[in-house]
């Protein structure tokens, strides 16, 4: 199959490109960004040099359309929406990495502050959190979910739908390598700032928290919000979202355990794991590694989930959603033990 | 003044007599270690050349009390215990670095798994958080606290002691940088294995957990216990600790302002800032910096309580009780503008 | 075709059991190491869960005749001169990624210290430089070139063998992560000691020097003696040659840049730039990224020539070694974008 | 006294501010930038809130000679050049850390583009090499050297005017923190492009090569040139020059130890160590440490200098040449241990 990637020259454009690069049934047929069009991707990147050499070319949904069989949006939020509508009118297969179409209108106008798609395209995008909403060839429209929101909402989901867990009582202190915060210029991303430090940002004001609150409502209309913290560490990739929570009265710990096991007993990408993950552990896969440990004295139960923000925090999760919208093995071209050192 | 550092070689041990070279009243008599006893620091420590080249000498308390006012140890858990009773016995000041004498004897054993000091000798040690606890030159023998105990408990003391958060609801995510593992070798202080990594240890078995729980139960008696977990992070010097908790009732958020800057207000290394601090603006210093978050929605005060751990973690808060015991002014040889860069 | 991996637990056996898992025509048979026999190897290294969960097993080489079609050593240096010595004596194909099997006996005693293969044995081992060495199915037994050694010879074997620049002038100031001092626990190697440092080690002494002088020798009688020095940067993976030379008499610089590109025209992994490369171009990948820029001023010639330490200078290059012994595509299980952020 | 400070929200500005506040003798009277003026330097840098709290003010030469003895540049270079003109007409002191005051006005033109100062202003300003120019109370007028520089210059001075190597055979292969490069956003200072990385830059072109020439063939004419590159390590603070080069015909190896020693004997701030020093064992310092290999093999003098750039390669030493303009002790303010871990 051939496909088109929007916004190439971001952080999750590339990753996309690396792995679709991997992939056994893929080829790149255009790359697309608003700058540098008409140079070559490997001038600008030196690293793709006689890997990926296709010229960067001005968005042109017609030509996708003609040339490919899927686009995707690796766009900052904001671009998506607009340049999403043709393909949509055309029923033409769009998976949209950015937050654009993840949110219904009211929410994404509240927390990202800009104007939203209708109600009418946001319903037709289907949340792309691969291993719960059942993506199929049946999707055409695909909102890809945010890295923080993917770690969050898989460890949270098997117990949240089985209402193990108090949902009031969820307390979630998340963390990021540099790359989730892509490659804007400022003085927050300059090297001297991040190295030797531990940052803590936008605390209670994350656009990623209305996503994780709207897909776990669906699983249990009880949980009304979510307290949610993010921090920057000193790496380029990876989330570890650190999740504090107490059991709903009479759960036992061993049904945690079983219910991970059996809710996730057919993803190949999610490993429940004796005690907690490290996040080099799942680094350069598209894996989700999730531990727990329950402390008797406190009652609280803390689990960790670790991802590649920039795999299945973003490109990687693309991918294996196409990989379920096109029917091929949904681990074609993710099979990728981790980097680890 | 003249002083004693026993442990001279480890990370400790060498921050200690960093900040004693740089304090105007203090000499450093004699240094000891159980190894290369006999060799130059310096020669051990080549950045030490031509700024501090005495030799290491073997331990011996009689030769201390009679060329120095003060003996710090800077040693592993287990051994202050034993190499301290002939000063305690002599009334000799002292102040222990180590976990030796923070603890009740019992408790001690129970998290440290070694045999304590005894009760007697125990009682004889105050609890060095300078803060907190009035150090004066009434105090002859101190228990210096823990790193990740000194960050959480002043971030918790004056918000416990009035009685504004609800006890049984804090739940304390620490992080700490490498120094604070200590020298010891091992595959979890690796540079390959730290670096781009992550990592959350000994999760609800941290040996500062009954410290902080001790200190924190003298001002408040329902406190029973904390939640509390602990992680590295890619940096050398730095503890982190985010705490979540939920107000008493009928608490307003401005008391917790006001009361945080009435508690501290005397005090020159605590500083209460507008919004979270960020760790690279303490490090270098004796300074604690705290900030705090409301959130509205969820209910949950999010305070954030950073330290350079081998400073007012450990060697900076064994000077800052060393003035006091002395009558010195309390910031003599710990006035030093954040590193920052 | 099958493999056996011999030192499974270093950082070159677990890199090389990552890469063979990705080789469409690999399987691993066994892997051994002295330590932790009998235990899955995924229960030392969790990464590994659900990927690949063989236990480790004791060294047998009749097992691994009998059960695969090669073996690899990632050994450290001093065992695969022993423990290969029955695969030569039947003939069966070995690729031993250690020095053991790389250097003339009496230079291998000089430089290891430690006592050599004998001349007959090693005479039957051909150094794999896959680029220079002709690899092919007629060789049995590789001698697996080193890191440092791999970057440099190959930035200087075109212009050393079509004497374009001075043997006499060369200067080699190599730098490299982490990994490459492998996973031994010291001081030097410990994060604290690494971060925010620089370190200059083995100047004039490292190993991997008569290993260079031998190979580039073998091009150019007049080559002596090369002036090398090897320093840690704190990263985890990677290698920075940089070299300074001077031209011969009458070469002309468009000279240099015409003989890289046709010595090097049909190599899929080497890269000549225009400029100098950087590190992260090469992580994640089997290329060697070659750039050189010249000085008017001052006629030296600067050389960058950048790998991953554990791709291209080890188990990259040992893959790449199996797969024209073994008559697949050069390229096969190494096709891999770098991974670059 | 009393010193102001122009450019005071760059790295060398902050890190003059924080030595400057360090110091015995030295009040800061003000400081100015040209954005946020009228705003608390601590609103902008919360970690120096309760240290340094003092509004940022407007450039004012006139009331900086009203309210101040010594004025300090730490601006972008193109600033200085013009904002001196008044204290120089004034003869009030002047210590310029940019560039602008460094090279006579032909060079700087070619290698900064930019408009220079006068042939008679730029001939009124001393080169402050503190340990070499005999910096004392008749210099009004400094222009402090660049960081690459001092590291350099420090090095080769005494070898270079005793005649003891070749000076057609220096090579240098320089190193530098990320301070080093400025607080100016750009790709290349991007946390996730520094992080894993090395990159050699400007190579052949920085424009502390002609300052490097002009020093040193001031005590040796025939020096001409200089092989010089310069490269990011992913790290914050620190320089390293790794110089290569040949011992003149007839010189004994033992003859540059003693010349080190001879010409370094009463500089407080320079330190010949046995082998090459290491960089972090001069982190926080004003110290140059010096180390140096011969290889009889090669004929190759290895040297190795290590400066904190921030520190001895800008702001410490300019409070050096402050303290030696107005007959402090030379190391007044600078007693530091280096920070080490």
């Amino acid at each position: 199959m051939h496909i088109s990637i929007v916004g190439i020259t971001g952080y999750t454009g590339l990753e996309l490109l690396r792995l679709a690069l991997n992939h056994p049934h893929v080829t790149v047929s255009s790359i697309h960004a608003t700058k540098e069009v008409g140079v070559q991707i490997s001038d600008i990147f030196p690293h793709l040099k006689g890997i990926f050499d296709k010229e960067i070319q001005v968005f042109d949904s017609e030509f996708i359309m003609t040339h490919s069989d899927l686009v995707f949006f690796a766009t900052p939020s904001g671009v998506a929406k607009d340049l999403s509508k043709n393909f949509v009118k055309n029923n033409f297969p769009v998976i949209d990495l950015s937050g654009d179409h993840r949110l219904s209108p009211d929410v994404y106008l509240k927390w990202y502050k800009k104007s939203p798609c209708t109600v009418d395209i946001q319903k037709r995008f289907t949340y792309g959190l691969s291993e719960v909403m059942n993506i199929s060839h049946r999707n055409r429209f695909i909102a890809n979910p945010g890295c923080y929101a993917t770690a969050t909402e898989l460890a949270l989901y098997p117990l949240i739908s089985n209402h193990l867990i108090r949902v009031d009582s969820i307390i979630v202190d998340a963390k990021s390598g540099l790359t989730g915060a892509g490659k804007k210029l400022n003085q927050s991303s300059h090297y001297v700032n991040v190295n030797n430090n531990y940052v803590t940002y936008k605390l209670n004001k994350h656009q990623h928290i209305p996503e994780i609150v709207q897909t776990l409502q669906f699983f249990n209309k009880s949980l009304q919000n979510i307290q949610f913290s993010t921090s920057l560490i000193p790496v380029n990739r990876g989330i570890v979202a650190t999740i504090y929570t107490r059991l709903e009265n009479g759960v036992k710990i061993n049904q945690i355990e079983s219910t991970y096991k059996d809710v996730y007993k057919n993803k190949p990408f999610i490993r429940i794991k004796d005690g907690l993950p490290q996040l080099n552990e799942v680094i350069g896969t598209n894996y989700t590694d999730i531990g727990f440990v329950y402390n008797e004295t406190t009652g609280v139960l803390t689990i960790s989930s670790v991802i590649d923000n920039l795999i299945k925090g973003a490109a990687g999760q693309a991918i294996q959603n196409m990989n379920l919208m096109f029917n091929f093995d949904e681990t074609d071209g993710l099979i990728l033990a981790p980097l680890y050192i």
